[in-house]
This record gives C-alpha cells, sequence and structure tokens, in this order.
C-alpha cells in the first residue's frame, strides 16, 4: 500500500516521523490519541520496533484531516507530542513589532526540551518554560525562552510550527519508581454547562437505546435543595433503579412531610433547632409499615421516593452504622444489602453516583470496567477515590450536587421534548 | 414592672427560668439569640449575677410571642437550650401504640444532660443519646433512651416538653481547653436555591439603599462557564467595583476573542491542547495597550471587562508572581496594588468574593468587621481560612461558582424587574 | 464587698467598663472568656441589664492578674475585645524613627470600628483594617491606619494601650441573619508538635484517674503505615475499646499474615497489583472462623487486634454496603452493630476518631454532650461535619493519621515512663 | 533470532500474546510498564500493527524474569493486563472447603471483562465484580463470581492464573469521550513513612551527585512547628536555593525572636490574642534593613533564614497582594520577581514544593518537564492543580507538612551519617 493512494481520497495529509522509546513513553499513545480525540484518520507507514528494552523504535504515520484547516490543528498538537516532519525546516523568525508585544502566529512553547532548526542546524532552546514565546539570535546560533513583558521590539521570534522539535519525557527505564511518570488530565476547572449538557445528551441516547441507568444518591440531593429534580429525573423516565441508604429516604420523606430538612425550611433556609421533624419522619414512615404503604395511603404524595413508587422503579436502602431509626423499607443486613444492589445493577449502561461516598464507594466495587460512570461530589478527595477504583469509563464532577441537578433535568426536559421519548422507545 | 403589665400587651407569653454559669457558658446569649431568630420579644424580669468565677448566676426571663404557636416554637428551642419553666410539670407519658412506633408529639432528645419530673421528682435519663425518644418506668423510677428499632409495644414514652430539664455543658473554668468548646453553626449541607435568593435579596436591598457592592473574582468564574453571568450582574448595576488579577482578565479576554479558555471551548467542552490562545489573548492586549484600549478601538466587545468599561465600573488587577505576562493594566507592585484595593474598598457594604483564595485572602485583611461578606468557593478549606481572619458578618458558601452565578442573576434580574431598578435609586 | 478588700489579696487590679448589647454581642462572653483562658480572675463591681432587646447593658468589672505582666497581657486583649479603663487617657504618640520603621510598643489595629483620645476627644480611626498601626496627625486631629511600608520618619505613631476604644460589631438585632455572626478561632494552622503533646497528656491523665478511653478508627491508619503504633497505644494500656468495620481488621490482618495493604508492601512502597493479599487474609479469618480464634491458634501473632484480643481489649466492627467479605467478626445488622457500639461506649471519658468518617459520625450521634472527643482526618470537610453535631467539648485535627500516630504514641510512651504507668492506677 | 537463545542466559521465560487495539488502548503500554516496574526484561517475538485505526495489532512478546517467582509474579499481574498464554490451558477447579472459605490460591478477579477455559472452550464470567473469586459448574458450562460469605462447602472455585483471559477495555475510538479514559494509580493512600524514606533516599543521591535541589516553601511550615526542621535541612546541606514569600521569611523571624507564630506559641500552644507578635517582627526586620542586615548584627540567630544566611544560600522572596508589611527582602515587583525566581531554578535537578499553593504553583509554571518535582500538601485540590501543570516526573503527597518534615529531616540525617556527606562530594 503505497502513500499516494491514501492522497487520492483525501488531499489533507501530512507524513510525520517519530522516534525513541515509543511504547513505554506513550508518545505513540498520546499522538493516536489526539487524532483520535480531533476525529482525524491516520495510516502506519513503517514501524521498526526495537526488540529490547533498551531500543529505540521509528514510526512513520500519515495523518489524515477533513480539511486543510482540521490537518493543521491535529498536527499543531502532534508536533507538541514530539512528533516531527521528516525533512527539516528552517523555523521562521519575524521581528517583534513592538515592546512587549509579539508577532501573530508566534509559537507558544511546552515545558519539553525543545530544539529550533536555525541556519540548518539544530539548537536547543534554553531557559525553557511553558507557555512562552522562543527568541532567536540566528548569528550565533541561540534561542531561549522570555516572559512577554521582557520582549524588545526587534528581538526575531519564532513563528508557526516549522523547524521545531520537542522531545516529551520517557519514564524511568529501570524499577518502580518514587517520581510518576505523571500524564492525567483531569481537573475540577471546567465548564459547568457544557459538561451539564454532554452528561445529559449521554443519558437521553442511553434511554432511546433502551438501555438501563442507576442512579446512586446521598442525602446531599434533599439537603441542597435538588430533591424536585430528582424526582422529576425519576418521572422523566430517566432512572431505572435507585440505590441508597436510610437517610435520603427520611430526608425525602420529612421533606415531603415538613417542608424541612433536618429541620431546615428548604424554602426559607430557617433553621428549627432540634431534629424533631427528623425523627417524626421515622415514626411516620414507622405508622405506615413502609414507604409503599405511605403512598398507598395517600400519606406521601411528593418526593424522590412517592416517584419511585409511583413509576414501579425499583430502589434499595442499605443499612448502616449511622441511621436514625432506620426506617422498616431499610435493609439492615449489609450482606443482604449488598445482594439486591447487586441484583438492581444488573446490564447497567451508565451509574450516576449523586454525593454519596459509602454508597457509591460500595457500587464502584460492583461494577464491571464497562459500565460507564458519572460521579458529582464537591469533595475532590471522594472523587479521587472513586477513580481509583479501577473504573474505565467515568467522569468524575466536582461540583455541588445543589446547583447540578436542577441544570441536568433543565437539558433532559428539552432533549425529552425535542426528541422521541425515552419511555416509548 | 409586674409580669401582668406584659399580659395585657401581649397574651402570648411564658415565663423560664436559667441557672447556672451563665455568662461563659453562653446558655443566657444563645437563649436570647434563639429568640430574636424568631423575632420574639422578651423582658428580664430578675438577674442575679454571680460575682466572681465560681459563683452561680439566675435569671428569670418573660418570653413573648406573636402567637400561641409562635410562643411555642420558641420554647420548644429555649427548652433545649437549658431554659426551665419555673414550676415543675409532670413529664407527660403515652405508651407506644407499636412496636417500633412511637406515640405522636413524642420528645426527641438532644445529646445534652437531661432530666425528666416523674412522680414528684428529677430523673437522670440514662444512656443518652441525640435525636432518641425517652422511656420512663416510672414505678422503679428510671427513663433511658432506645433507638426507635428497639421500642415495644406499651412502652412508656415521654411527648411534649413539660417536666424535662436539659443542662448544656459549661466551658472548663480553668485556663485555656485543648478540648475547645465549640459552637459552630456553619455547615455546607444548606438548600443553595434558598441561599442564593436571600443573597440576592440582600445584594438587591443594598442597592437600592445607594450602598456599594465591591467583587472580587479568581478565573474560576471563566473556565466555569459563568461569565457572561458576571458580566450581566455588572450590566444589571449590582457591581461597584471589581478586584480581581491578571488571570481574570486574560481568561475573560480568550473566551471573548476565542470562545475558549486556557484552551478548552467552552460551550462544547473540547479541549484544544496547549495554551495558544491564552497567550495570544494576552499578546493582544499588549498590542492594544490597555483593555480600555482593546474596547475604544472595537476589539473586545464582549464579557466581564467589556462590561465595567462601558458602565465606567473601576477594577483594580493586582500581579503575582503565578501570572502569564502580565498584561500592561496589571499593578505588578504589590505594595501599589494593595494601595488601590483599599481605594476601591472605601465605604464598601457588601464584598461578594467569588472562588478567588489569593485575592480574597488579600481584602478579607483589608476590611473594616462592619463589613459584610459572601464567600463562595467549592474548597471548604478556603472557606474555613476567609472566616478566620475576623469577619463578623459573613455567610461561607462552599459551592460551584460555575451553577452559582446563573442562579444568582436569574435571581437579581427577577428582584430588578420587579422593584425599582437599583440604577434609578 | 468593695473594691479595696480585693486589692489586699492581689496589688495586680485593674477596673474596666463594657457597655452596649452585653448580652448577645457576646461581648462579654468573650470578656471572660479571655481572662480564664490566662487562668486570671475577675469580680463584677456593677451590672445593669438592659430590660428589653434595645435596652443597653452596662458592666463594671475588677480584671486580677497573677504579677502586672499577667495583668498586663490580659488587658491588652480585653481592650480588643471592647472593654474601656473608665477613665480617658490621652493616647501615646511616638514619631516614627526612619521611613518604613515604627516606634517600639507601637499598637497594631484589629479590623473593629477604633477610637483615639485625642487632645481631650475621641476621634475615629480611619481606612481601618487589621493589623496596621495608627497615624495621628493631632491638630486636625486625624486618626488613620497605613501599611507600614508607608509610613514617614516623623509620622505620630500610637504606642501602648492607653486612649483606645475598640468597638466589636453586634449581631443582628432582628430574625435570623443571612451573613452569620462569626466567633470561630478553629484553623488547621496549628503546631502540630504541641498539640500532640497536650492530647497524650489528656489521654494519660484520664488513664491515671482510671477514666475510659474508646478509639474509633478506619483502614487509613493501616494504609498509612501507622498501625504498629496503634498496636503499642493498646499494648501501653491507653485504649479500653476499639470501634471500626471490617476493612480495618482485614487491613491489620493482611499486614500482619504479609506485611502489605491492598497489595502494598508498607515497608518499600512496591505496590503489587491486585488485591489478591487482601482477599486472601479474609479467607485465612474465615478459615480459622474468628480474629480470636486465629489468635489462639498462634496464627495472627501480631498488629492491632492481635493487641487487643492479647489485652483482652474489646472491640465491635460494624459491617456496611461497603465491605469485602466480610470476615465473620463483623456484626453485619446495623441496628445490632449500633448496640454493640453504645455498650462499649458507656462511660467513655474521651473518644479519640482516627480517620474514620462512617463510624466518627455514628459515634458522633450516640454521644452525649460531656465527652470530650478528638478527631484526626485529613478532609476538613470530615472535621466540619463532625464538629457540627454538637459535640461540646472537642478539637478537631487536620492531619495526617500516619505521621499522627507515632508522635502520638512517642509522647504516650515518655508520659507512662515518667509517672505512674496506667494500668496500675 | 530464536526463543531458544535466551533460554540459555535466562531460563526463567514465558511467551505470552496480546490482541485487540494495542496501542490506543494502552495494553501494550501497561504490560511493558509492568515488566519494567517489576524490573523484569523482555523480546518482542512477533508485532503486526494494524496500519488503520479500526485494524488489530497482535504481539507475541518472551518476558523474562530472574528466578521463577520472580517470573510467576510479573505474570500474574500481566494476566490481569490482558496478555494471555498462547495454548489454551483448562482452568483449575478446587472445591471449596467449608461454606465461607475458599481453597488456597483462589484465583481473585478483576473488574475487567473476562473468560475461562472449561472443558475445552471460552465462558465468560457472569455477575462480574472485582475481588470476588469465581465459581464454576462445568457441566452447563457456566462461571459467575460470587461473594465469599455466599460460598458454600464444594462450590468449584478458580484456583491460579491458567485457562483465564482478561479483556481490559478500549477507548472509545471516535471523537474525544465525555467519559475519560481513565488510568491513574495515584492516591493519598499510602504508606507515610516508606515515602518519605524513598524521598530522602532521592535527595541524597541527588546531592552525593552535586545536583541541585531547589525548595519552595509556604508560611505553614512555620505555623505546624516544622521550621526547626527545614532549618536543620538547610544547615545538613540538601538545599541549594529556597523560593518563598513574605509571610515565610515574617513567621520564621517571629519565631526565631519570640517563640511564636501569629501570636500562637508554638510549643505550649496557647494563643496571644492579636497579631502584636507578628507585626513587631515585621519591624525588627525593617529597623535592621534586611534579614542578612539582622543576621550581621547578631539580631537574627536561629530559624531557616539564619541557616541560609550563614550558609551563604540564596533566597528569593516575591511580594504579593497578601502580604502584611511586607518586610526590606521582598521583591514587590512581580515581573521582577519571576525573573529572579527563574534564575534561582535554573539547572534545579529537584524541587520540594512544602505546603505553598501561590509558589509552587509559579514554580511548576517555570519548570521544564525534566526537573523532578516533590509536592506536599494537606489540600489534595492543590495536589491536582499542580499535576496538572504538566510536570512529567512529579510525586504528590496528601500529608501534613507538620509532621512530614520532622520525619524527612531524621532520614536525611542517618542517610548523611552513613555515606559520604553530600557537602564534601
Amino acid at each position: 500500500m503505497s502513500l499516494s493512494s491514501f492522497e487520492n481520497d483525501n488531499e489533507y495529509t501530512q507524513e510525520v516521523e517519530i522516534e525513541g522509546h515509543l511504547i513505554d513513553s506513550m508518545i505513540l499513545t498520546r499522538v493516536l490519541d489526539t487524532i483520535m480525540d480531533h476525529e482525524g484518520d491516520f495510516e502506519i507507514l513503517e514501524f521498526t520496533m526495537g526488540k529490547r528494552k533498551t531500543d529505540h523504535s521509528h514510526v512513520r504515520l500519515l495523518v489524515k484531516g477533513k480539511t486543510q484547516r482540521h490537518l493543521d490543528n491535529m498536527l499543531r498538537e502532534l508536533f507538541r507530542e514530539g512528533a516531527v516532519i521528516p525533512e527539516g525546516n528552517e523555523a521562521r523568525l519575524v521581528p517583534a513589532p513592538e515592546d512587549m508585544v509579539l508577532p501573530d502566529g508566534f509559537y507558544s512553547t511546552t515545558n519539553h526540551s525543545t530544539s529550533i532548526f536555525v541556519r540548518g542546524r539544530w539548537v536547543d532552546v534554553e531557559s525553557l518554560m511553558m507557555d512562552k514565546q522562543i527568541i532567536v539570535e540566528p548569528d550565533k546560533p541561540r534561542a531561549y525562552c522570555k516572559p512577554i513583558r521582557l520582549v524588545k521590539k526587534g528581538d526575531l521570534i519564532v513563528v508557526g510550527e516549522a523547524g521545531i522539535k520537542v522531545k516529551p519525557p520517557a519514564r524511568p527505564r529501570e524499577g518502580p519508581a518514587i517520581f510518576e511518570f505523571m500524564t492525567s488530565k483531569a481537573s475540577s476547572e471546567k465548564p459547568s454547562a457544557s459538561i451539564v449538557r454532554r452528561i445529559a445528551m449521554e443519558l437521553d441516547k442511553a434511554k432511546k437505546s433502551g438501555r438501563k441507568i442507576v442512579v446512586v444518591a446521598g442525602p446531599a440531593v434533599v439537603h441542597t435543595g435538588a430533591s424536585p429534580h430528582l424526582a422529576e429525573m425519576i418521572r422523566l423516565g430517566y432512572v431505572d433503579a435507585l440505590l441508597s441508604g436510610n437517610a435520603l429516604a427520611v430526608h425525602d420523606v420529612e421533606y415531603a412531610l415538613y417542608g424541612t430538612s433536618l429541620g431546615m425550611n428548604l424554602e426559607t433556609g430557617s433553621l428549627t433547632k432540634g431534629e424533631r421533624n427528623h425523627m417524626a419522619a421515622i415514626n411516620e414512615v414507622s405508622k405506615a409499615g413502609s414507604l409503599k404503604a405511605m403512598v398507598d395511603k395517600g400519606l406521601l404524595r411528593k418526593g424522590i421516593f412517592y416517584e419511585c413508587i409511583a413509576s414501579s422503579i425499583p430502589f434499595s436502602l442499605a443499612g448502616s452504622i449511622r441511621d436514625d431509626g432506620p426506617i422498616p423499607d431499610v435493609i439492615t443486613d449489609s450482606v443482604e444489602a449488598q445482594r439486591e444492589y447487586a441484583r438492581l445493577l444488573r446490564d447497567a449502561d451508565i451509574v450516576l453516583m449523586l454525593a454519596s461516598t459509602l454508597h457509591s464507594i460500595a457500587v464502584g466495587n460492583m461494577l464491571p470496567s464497562t459500565v460507564k460512570v458519572v460521579f458529582v461530589d464537591i469533595n475532590p478527595a471522594v472523587i479521587t477515590k472513586l477513580s481509583d477504583r479501577g473504573t474505565a469509563h467515568a467522569v468524575g464532577i466536582v461540583t455541588d450536587v445543589g446547583p447540578f441537578l436542577p441544570l441536568l433535568v433543565e437539558e433532559l426536559r428539552h432533549l425529552r421534548e425535542r426528541g422521541e421519548s425515552p419511555e416509548s422507545s
């Protein structure tokens, strides 16, 4: 298969080379990841694999974009991952137009070792720092980074992507390293609105294909005033099973009966000290005999568990040493509760974990690595703990479930109005 | 002044007594606080103050409510704080109607030492735990707590508030205690919607009375997609000065020019690796000379700083060692920046601190204790740090600024539509 | 009883006055607290209590110190709390000796409204900020704060404590405030070594008086390598009961049998991927039948539970939905486990909670407010949650249990060697 | 090169196969990583690389161990990563000896899709959960997971590693995924003592090879009582430059002069309210003119900065808007401070960041990706933020710097006593 055969289907291609300890430094992995993130295509032209761990490998790769701009965007990133264009090009140098002003299109550095092809040879960039531009003195030749505030008019600045070689670090060759080779992209500073929209789309897609969504929820859903939104989500058909404990149910009943959560009025925020209403809610469930009995007798008319019972959505409440009461619905034996959780999790496609450390970790331990998981918690330590459990397809969102759920349900409502409703599918 | 004179103006009164180390145990403080929280009234009928630190004090207090129900609500809490009705009443005992079911109106315990007046004498409650009910065996007599799951039909349960004496703990009498006397009511588990509404009302009230609102904001406002909402808040007239640093301005310009924040598209959430746009935004401000010059030249047409400049709202950007660039508007000298911050903070009535540790702590140190402060941060450690700075009138909200600001601005919009607009006042 | 009678026993006294909304602003509470923190003494000379909530109150107080220096230290703080010396004194003004240099003994401000007595009248301090000094221009007269960097040679600076009146803010008079009246002194930035020493002393004192110490511990005690130290603490006689769950026991057995925790070798830190040893430890306990049976058969010869069993210290393991296994010792029914926890907590004097959210909150709910509680957790949100449960005598330490326990046990060892051993008391 | 040629040098080898989307699923990367973590060796026998992104690849690999046990340990993990032994083996089945008891050597599951080779064909394991064992009913044939508590005597349990095929999940083939492909191994639950020892060894190795160690430190080093330990570390020769801000220096001087930090006595923990000593420390440095002048005049005789000045270790203090004072040594201009930081960081080999968010992020942005970084902070959010900056060789430790530094310095003291001292090398 020759290079030219591809040029027929797609004119926007560029051959690049990668060399080094390809596999273990993950350069190749990251290069291919980047292409797929961009929905680009590639063909491996040549792959010389080092046989032993000290051998170098070498790959020639044809990168294929949909448009020239698409290709250029991909290439800009691939160059930063360590790919280079086979034939050397001179780096393009443009003088700074003013003090503290850079020419348009200036090259912005990574923090990896970088060389510049100037006057026919590779020059290492000195004083390398991330997010800086490169100043070149071609006569010496010398290249170095400078903060923008120190740039002088006439300084020669590298522009564009040609003639630049980046060398990402390799992992240590021997033994387990105290210095981990970090490649995490996780961060809590993500745009909330777009994240919420994408999760809503995943949930909607799952429902429309008849797949199963399980929600694990903690009592903060009620404390933060989000319970009417979880109730609506159930009513809209986006919940196939609910896993929780005593506290969620007691708070939900307390809110349904008295408008308070742990004695705090969720409308006005005024605090009734003491937890009288909390204990009274437990007693009301005990008097009726179960949550379902309360609904059947017309005593419980709204809220999360009302909606579950009204729509015959199964739920399981696992007991814990921390419970007040607990209400009769709670499975106080932990082995029995695990069995019931496992039953409701069978064939789950997406599990949404809302502000519940104990139950979320329990569920995380029970899931095969193919299930998609969304964890929402305000505490980043919980997110880290859940991520550590080996879940492969997961998104952790460090946010407050209180304002998160209303936004999610609003998106779901829009999606449902627009498309076919999930129930009818 | 006699007790009867009050009964004429208001029939809903009840005389209560408090005794013990009143001042230093804060019992009296908490009792009066509770009355004011409920918007009730009181009169001190008698106050015998112990002269030395080992002396007991004694207070007789007339509590006044607006209705019987209002009075009863107050009293229920006052009894939990240690107030008692002067004349002893027998505690009311009602048998449990079923196993695991309590009689209506059952008394729910605090965790403070508690006695019950049974058959003419005070009996200490054994196995005391919070949020339990009290079982009495009047013949022995004995009183103790039991979890609801262990209650048997016919157990005699204390009902109502009469004949119950609660004794909150006193602080240690000597020396600084390793065991602090905790009275914190702070918690992150508060209903988001009601908190947001109340903050909006405070901001609106301040504006309508012509008082000054200062906002301190960190770059997470842009990362989390909330910058259009802060921009709108400025446009609506709710911001009189903005204090921040280089990062907020750079991110705001990057978002206005390219729709990204640190290379991430805030609409789609897709990540352009590298921080090319971030550095290009800095260069654009450098080229224009300042943010104001960008606005004047029509290069910056939306965002937080566009709105400030369009409405002539002053802002100050303090430099830090962490800055990329920085842009020319940044005051790089920290002493100079402090002077400018202090100037903009003069006569502030409310300061709203949004996801900015460095600048919020700096501002916290500059404020007199009379200024009202709202801190919003997802990290509870930041909230604790800010609370420790001696601010007296403050509300700390552990939440994500991303979904918080849209909700706040929606409330402000409603308030502004309903009432007189803030600008016109 | 006259003022002079006190002067005979103790010459170091000073009369001070406090005025305002004394009770509800907590000024009086804080003044008396400060005196007791310093182990000083006081006598109330006069107390005029406002009868209604809008009335002012007035107190004259005689503060008594052990030495002049002791008295002065107390007074310096009392002045900052709002106490004033009855007769007005002129504030003492000293010129700054150099630019950016203050005279010795300069007055350092609070953030509360402050007035200075200059040329026979009270002048309000402008531009008030915390931790600044006050510059006075006596001719106008004017007083204001300035940062030290801006002080000029010859500026008149207030020195000492005379002629200064501080007015701490009062809490709002009506209704529940969105702006809470914060008085928290809690902080995680405390000197570790001194905190550890003081906790050790409290534990030692409890043991030497025959009082009961209960430990609640999570599996992080083993993960962080601290289990040999908890084992030693048991051996030294400082633990009367241990409350935990399945995970602590399984990790403790895994470490005792294989030297690993979740497959990680705790000596070398090298990670055996997979959790083979963890499951094998569970199987070994199952084979023996119980932890005690393992000890009796000589299969478990060290660790936390070995020491409990060897010293007949009772323990209780509560099951949870999260458990692997669990081992036969675990009480899987949560109501049963609560009953057993409550039994072991009876008459506890100090409860030490080590890195265990679930069990610590459960225990916190079960304790009367008179029990002293120490919580150690690296997550400040857990500390806040535990503090919110109404425990009155508590110290929360935001630290890593891994290095904390060795330091605590070292202190206990020293105390035990020095004094009478706890067991023999 | 034939398989047999290796058997001569090393008898402990095993051929394994991997198949699938090898590069982008990172299976091959993880397999080779695992071998290198174990200090094993390998040879690629055959590599058929898929040319396009939908093609499968196939690798035959010879794994080489030092001993049979070493090889077996590696293989156990490689099987969990997806490697299989080319020729199919029947899985070994052993009956459970008792109810709730497993046979020794039982296979413990991952959460990845798993198949068992039973009676000549592959059977998928149902109800798959992590850390469980596999029960086989060979007659049907059927295989499934069961919790140990539900195992019955005689159940056939899979033992050993033969006849088991694990299939780790692949990353999605198209587009950026909302569900990230998580591979993080980071966790805060690591054994403290072993981590400390290994960091000490890295620091010692760096010093003994004449490489440069830079410390970035925040004021919590002093607050938590750890400053004498940082001072000793400087004295022992393990610090080549110190980067910080005003607060560290002021707290260090306050502690050296008065024994307090922010008014708290670090020996006794008793709190002098107000921050008089803090401001007095600033004034003392201002009076002398600089920290060095204080040392030269004999006014500063101990502490972190005393040791730096006594040993001519350079330091740089960057100003910030938050500073009290600041002292004359602080570079108040942030661009100037960045230049000075960059100068001191040149040629750094290891950077140790101690409880300083602002300065650590600033330094993180300045470092090439080849520098090794250790971050120590009690707040996991700071660790995450630092990890996100693209540092390649880093270890983040979520711990309290207060007890951490004494342990680190104790290890350094031992290493220095044992080996050649770092200065003399």
